[in-house]
């Protein structure tokens, strides 16, 4: 199969998707969002040895693409609506990968309600990369940004942190549903999805706040990844719970006075764990003896935009 | 400077630029359309080696990237809006190489009415590469496919054609304007940019209207380029003109009797050429020599999306 019948077979699988008025095929997708509707857009570039090992397999590449950059949009509490991506392949890339990795992407984008509606493929020497853009609405919403966060307000995170790297990145479920529960009946003040580790994107939300926090060590939801990662690595699990980033849960902050709502009318399968409290003009973390320490944001932080 | 302070430069150089409600620095950049508009939009990859030579500069590589992007968004006769960019940097991307990247993007953006809402950066062993999203509104308009052509319609052209490797790729300028007036004012059925060549961006347009087309040789306009590029490589200047690529000039079909209001009423610099007819169920061309042969869509073919 040469590139153009690549091409032509890629082209054929996304114009099945629908719900798009003009998808692949011409100069540009035509996509008709909501009466009144604003628009959120993300665009994220994966590149293997960065954010997946060299040979991994397509179908894992493509799942977590899509799953990681849709996360961005979920983060903001709104609603994805389309996917557009770019392949950079290399002679390496043989038929049956770009087979798989393109089925893997648009099954993908579909399970989340953002179908493919264009992309492009390139041909060179280098490593594989993928990069994704998410196009999502506001519909009746606003989106939740990072810098609402107010003093007093209560910090909390779904489900459990660290160790992703031992596979679970790939396995990465953006929480669509969690976001927009959490924009329409919480309101909640601030989120971010945890993509950079937790000491980063606590900062983020602090800075882009203009207000501290403080977070419990012995709150924080530590994943058995993190633990199994420590029995190798000899690095404390809670470490990698705050650093290692590549969870795409999410971090929002809430007025003191919903948190009892927030627990009581919380329905979904991942967990959601109180870990902190807005305020102060630092970014703390309480200590299991009490000691209080600057939380110093490490981790990833590949991006200029943080999207 | 670090890359941490590199993407602190781009985010701040950015967050400038105004016209968006969210920019960079929260996980998607939020975008008020215009009332009732659709949406169009377009991705692109551009990679080293592929779409600009190794060593080009990089105020040359900005503004490339960005032109080549918008033309898709002008060849729908439509109104750009937004950019969003991913780089892919390596070790020999040196703090003024990124810096000078940045700015002619961010320029060009702003220029055609786009300014950059986002991005993100990787970096890598990888050569550069550059992926573009552009976003766009159809406002009042409805967007130019390129399948609306019917047989009787006049085929044109923007500009002249071929040679451009030589240089002319770097310096693209979208019609956009002349897009909008195509579309507002004139009710071209059909619209294309000419990036992978005159011959294969001809047959798109038949392809995807389902009607053939004869277009004259001594009608299309050679460029001084292809002419050049002659001299050096002994390929006729036709043939560069038929299959180069990367003019972005605008090819489209209009109804016959509409053609003389064209010619009247085309107020731009650059010139506009009849070049042919919709027809039949073949793609011709008629040489000087009043013969007729198919025209084969040679040239570049890198697009799964034509995107």
């Amino acid at each position: 199969m040469s590139e153009n019948e690549l091409v032509a077979w890629l082209r054929r699988r996304i114009r099945a998707a629908g719900s798009v008025q003009v998808g692949p095929g011409d100069d540009a997708a035509v996509l008709a969002p909501s009466p009144g509707s604003r628009i959120v857009v993300t665009v994220d570039a994966f590149l293997e040895g960065s954010h997946f090992p060299s040979g991994s397999q397509p179908a894992r590449i493509g799942h977590k693409v899509i799953a990681a950059s849709v996360s961005d949009i979920a983060a903001m509490g709104c609603y994805p609506s389309h996917c557009l991506v770019t392949l950079g392949l290399n002679e390496a890339c043989r038929q049956e990968f770009v087979r798989e990795l393109g089925e893997a992407m648009i099954a993908a984008a579909e399970k989340y309600g953002a179908p493919v509606a264009g992309g492009d493929v390139t041909s060179g020497p280098s490593p594989l990369v993928v990069s994704v853009t998410v196009l999502g609405e506001t519909r009746d919403l606003s989106p939740v940004l990072r810098s609402g966060a107010r003093a007093g307000d209560r910090i909390f995170v779904t489900g459990s942190l660290g160790g992703s790297l031992l596979g679970r990145h790939f396995e990465a479920e953006p929480r669509i549903e969690e976001g927009l529960f959490l924009n329409r009946d919480m309101g909640v003040t601030a989120m971010i999805d945890v993509s950079d580790g937790l000491s980063t994107d606590l900062n983020h939300i602090a800075g882009e706040s203009g207000v501290g926090a403080i977070i419990s060590e012995t709150a924080i939801p530590v994943s058995d990844d993190a633990r199994e990662l420590e029995q190798q690595d000899g690095v404390a699990a809670i470490r990698h719970a705050l650093e290692d980033g590549e969870d795409f849960e999410l971090l929002f902050t809430v007025p003191a006075e919903r948190t009892a709502l927030l627990r009581e009318s919380w329905s979904f399968d991942v967990p959601v764990t109180e870990i902190g409290e807005m305020g102060g003009d630092q970014v703390l973390i309480e200590r299991a003896d009490g000691s209080r320490q600057t939380l110093e944001p490490r981790g990833y932080e590949h991006t200029w935009s943080g999207q």
